[in-house]
């Protein structure tokens, strides 16, 4: 699947520039396979793309490339990274929007610093480094240019972590990692941190309002429309959901609201 | 024509959830040929999904399967079905979202519950089916699978029918169908309706707001910009539109409002 | 590459549109590889189509189709042409929407009139020309149909110029050509036209307000977060811009805003 390249960004529909990283990365590979994963990543918002790249990537078979592209650092000298991990490759920014994902799969990453300009577009703009230089590097790659020609290995780059709970014996203080298109609330406390407070309902802070019990369900439907209730979501982590409602705008939270569960 | 697969959900694009069914579809099949139609289903908006269903598929060429993704009852005991129309493939829930497509094609449905785990992607989670039994599934099938080895045929299934006008005499009354991107009102008024009240203008009544006369023109370049006319709109709806304009925002009317046409 | 064919349209995503384009293009060539470019083009807007065109399809590879619907004009006499230039081929309806893009390019684009019926989806619509149209005869393109075979040669198209900047000896009189999804307030001054006001800062007045001096700089990252800066931007126009901000939203500014820089 060398010639599958997906595109991630923070670009928008309405503006021309995924038509230009598309054009930039076909001239140099026609017959590349692209797929849009989310041109709506909030401008420049690095966890956002940190939470939807370690929930997403997971699924992808390896020989995929995947095109990232939220780089509130370009026109720096941020280097610009190739990125191998359980067989798939990514090309983004040198900014830690990806150490999260690798945190997930135990194989060790393979990362260069992209340096050899022969694989790039010039003249190189400074401000659209997806289209001058990751689109037609992705080109070259799905292509089947060898990576060892387009940079050298680092061991050296940005992390960027996903904030953890804390955890003691009565209390999990943590936060909203991120709200989903249908509102839900998606936390910080994967199922390992949850085993000791199992229970059918806890005590819960979501923000400034507290709950005496909020129920722990299995899904969706088995509650009664409308209600609010706790469920290990599909991305492993507990989140917060009103059934066929939308909890965000309900409960007027947004991501980074602090969420406390009491034994 | 059996390796295009197209995608309609619910899921916005800001979530990570469509490129985790691409993902989950892909590791099945890397060479499926993964086709958009839209993410912008309004969240568990059954209705909404049978409109652009039965509006949109009967252009494409057999062959082909659409992955529908719409799914308020996920994870309660709704059924997975494979819909094999006019040598299309639907894969989608038991929740009756195309059976307003069926009654517009002469063919019969072959419908299957989809009933053999071993095609889906386990663990499978109770809250994202899409990820991990329909996408897994239409992977399979792109890529040569039998329809037979899915699941067994049933003679059962839920239907949603798109409400009909009522027609007397002197009077066509129903409702707004469907507010399109350009906020254009599609009522439920075929043209075989409006057969009786052929006219060159009528006395319509769209929500609370009364006029004496609507133009009924053949094409918006046919009517002075900003005024409101009546078309027999491309999906085979009457509809009420203002040229160059957004009906729907200057007349403050949604979906679901009551419009009356009399002789 | 004449099977890739790309789309770019005001229909939105909510809409059944851009899945009945895609159905009918399909319909005709199963084999066409789609790519969307944007459907978010707003209703209707040409000039707005035209700088995205512009802007955009210079990066694509010979042989590719680009299918352009923004068709105020749809269901009068307009034609639908067939544009070939540089070795790209563009089927849209006869509105200007593409001259801007061809003013760009040194070669002659060689234009037709659509006018083969035989090419197109039958019964063709009053309101729908990229569904009977211009979608199948794009399929038919990007299955091998000789463009000479689709209609005849004309020497006859409306023009759509994008405004150009005032020029005198100490002042610079322009607008604001396009905001893009950041916010950056893209001007119509060239890097040429501001050759004569070379600087690493300017008097300017953007809309109602004036600034002492707006610094030059070469990229995004090298000013502080927040500042408003000018920058020559990677459409080769001067844009104004907020650094990690969104020059619009602050500023309250709108497209067509007259822009002043003086020396």
């Amino acid at each position: 699947m060398a010639d599958l390249v997906t595109l991630t960004t923070d670009f928008g529909e309405d503006s021309p520039y995924v038509a230009a990283l598309k054009g930039a990365l076909l001239q140099v590979n026609p017959k590349a396979r692209i797929q849009d994963l989310s041109h709506h990543i909030p401008p420049q918002d690095l966890r956002y793309t940190a939470f939807f790249l370690s929930t997403a990537l997971p699924f992808f078979p390896p020989g995929v490339i995947h095109v990232v592209v939220v780089d509130p650092g370009v026109g720096t000298d941020r280097a610009v990274l190739l990125v191998e991990l359980a067989g798939q490759r990514l090309v983004l920014p040198d900014n830690g929007c990806w150490t999260a994902l690798a945190d997930r799969i135990p194989d060790q990453p393979v990362v260069r610093r992209l340096t050899e300009p022969r694989y790039w577009r010039h003249p190189v703009s400074a401000t659209f480094h997806g289209r001058d230089i990751m689109g037609p590097v992705a080109g070259h790659l799905s292509a089947g240019v060898n990576p060892q020609r387009l940079g050298e290995p680092t061991n050296n780059w940005m992390h960027l972590d996903l904030p953890r709970p804390r955890i003691d014996k009565s209390t999990l203080t943590g936060e909203i990692l991120f709200i989903d298109h249908f509102g839900n609330l998606i936390t910080n406390f994967t199922g390992d941190d949850l085993i000791p407070f199992a229970s059918d309902g806890w005590q819960c802070q979501l923000g400034r309002r507290s709950w005496r019990r909020i129920p722990c369900i299995y899904s969706y439907g088995k509650a009664p429309e409308g209600s609010l209730v706790a469920i290990l979501g599909s991305s492993g982590y507990l989140e917060f959901a009103v059934t066929n409602g939308n909890a965000a705008r309900l409960l007027k939270l947004q991501s980074g609201a602090r969420v406390v569960i009491k034994k």
